[in-house]
């Protein structure tokens, strides 16, 4: 069937996972699709050239957008495309992921609210010392967690953390309409929704909104036993502000998957900073089995003129 | 009110919280009660000798009996009362508690899973070597959680684990009908339970039948990657066998949070196994806010004489 269409469009390929999304999508037989993969460090600007249509890495579009006259449409393979949408090239439509990623990061918010409400570290200390003590731990249960950002993967985790007993403040810039949450906030509302919070956890996209917000006045306004997890971008957090505060004791931990630069350098005090926990970006992952279905559905509904989903919007920068 | 009724019962209470529970029962005005203090260090005989109720920590419970001649009804604080349950005296009415420790189990259980399964280990360590390395982790959802002992506190584990996506394998002495178990399995089919397992949550009590049910020939069902939780009783488990399995890798780890003898001796192996995690009996606490009320339910019954809350048979063993 597809060999009698023409081959309406072209597809660069620019990913990590390149080979496994041109298999993927080679299995799901396409019709009027040809297939080209681009190499991470030298992108073939020949190739580019003539491609309609982008299924990229955003940091590895970067490198694509220049030579592509042509494209109509970039598909993202991540949650989050600032750098995408802060881009002077915008004559192209810019899709998304949405709806992959809640699983993924409710269980790591999960992990590590656990950990430090069961006192893992403190009986593992126990134990080192053969020390058989009373119970230094509390519930997840009654506790409030906040979220920064009750979009589309904030309220999956919502949703799970209030059904186990949790209660849910949250600020979101745009929806307000998840159950789960007990009360929403403005941004000109922070002081009061901060100083409520047991757990804090950050999904905010890069915005010039969002850009430290996290400073050392919010700090201040956080209870001392909070704990604070950052899952969203790493320009969220006045990185200065987070290290004085923890070595001062005037928040409990802190939990980062996401840092202003990536890989987080060498160099910088995040590294050796107490009760402060590095994940490597890798709360939520683009695993190709899982997005390339998305393109595939935005494909077809590209081919028929329909509007795609997971659209984002460059002026809105979301 | 109250005063003009005559003291028709004397309840001795026998608990490290006994204060707290003379409080919580004083506020709620129970008719016709006098209550008690016992030492726990040197009970009182001629104090128990006239005391028709007990309200104890099965323990210190075990040393009051002997001196409670007139003793009808006994009020456990304690999930577990195998010691109870086994002990010759038994013309009395022992009852139990039961519907408060699912939720702490459910977190207790959740905390051990996601920080294996989110290698919260792995990625500190690689934190210490300033090491930006890619994902080691998995998540919980898909996986298979299998519950030995799905009782009221089991179903409640199973209910949440089932919600974020598990899939849940049950062996069950009495009940079957917890609906987030796809299966059960008896006790003759622990070979078939066992060796699908990534997770494996003990949650039985202490009778003959459950006694070193997890011995050498167990663990060997076992998946290498399965990660053990024992919240149950202590001599469920073989020690030397476990220590063995850890040992040679063919277990990827242990929590243990009930052992033989408690506190765990110091000459114990348990205390430097490696892949072994000590909790000290702390999984599921008996908070006496959570507990006084069971007592308040069963008094207001046994005045009325109707059949009390969460009754134990002697001759079934729970």
């Amino acid at each position: 069937m597809s060999d009698s269409l023409p081959n309406n469009f072209n597809l660069a390929i620019a990913s990590r996972d390149a080979p496994i999304y041109a298999k993927l999508l080679g299995q799901a037989g396409l019709p009027g699709l040809r297939i080209k993969l681009i190499s991470q460090s030298q992108p073939d600007a020949i190739a580019l050239q003539e491609c309609e249509l982008l299924l990229a890495d955003p940091d590895l579009a970067l490198g694509c957008l220049p030579a592509m006259p042509r494209l109509q449409w970039l598909q993202s393979t991540w949650a989050g495309n600032a750098p995408l949408l802060s881009h002077s090239k915008r004559d192209y439509q810019l899709t998304g992921i949405k709806g992959i990623f809640g699983v993924q990061m409710t269980e790591y918010a999960l992990a590590y609210m656990l950990y430090f409400a069961r006192d893992i570290p403190g009986y593992q200390a126990r134990q080192q010392q053969k020390h058989w003590a009373g119970p230094t731990h509390s519930t997840l249960r009654g506790r409030h967690l906040g979220i920064l950002g009750v979009g589309s993967i904030g309220r999956e985790v919502a949703s799970v953390c209030r059904a186990l007993g949790m209660e849910i403040h949250g600020v979101s810039l745009r929806s307000r309409d998840c159950e789960a949450v007990g009360r929403y906030y403005d941004l000109s509302q922070l002081q009061e929704f901060a100083g409520s919070l047991d757990y804090l956890l950050c999904l905010l996209p890069h915005t010039k909104q969002t850009a430290n917000l996290v400073d050392q006045t919010f700090l201040n306004w956080l209870p001392s036993h909070c704990v604070l997890i950052n899952a969203g971008r790493g320009s969220l957090i006045d990185d200065e502000a987070l290290c004085e505060a923890l070595c001062a004791g005037h928040l409990k931990a802190a939990v980062l998957d996401v840092f202003r630069e990536e890989p987080l350098p060498d160099t910088h005090p995040f590294w050796h900073t107490p009760n402060l926990l590095i994940t490597q970006h890798t709360a939520a992952l683009s695993r190709p089995e899982l997005i390339a279905p998305v393109f595939i559905d935005n494909y077809r509904l590209w081919l028929s003129g329909e509007p795609m989903d997971h659209k984002l919007d460059f002026a809105r920068g979301y």
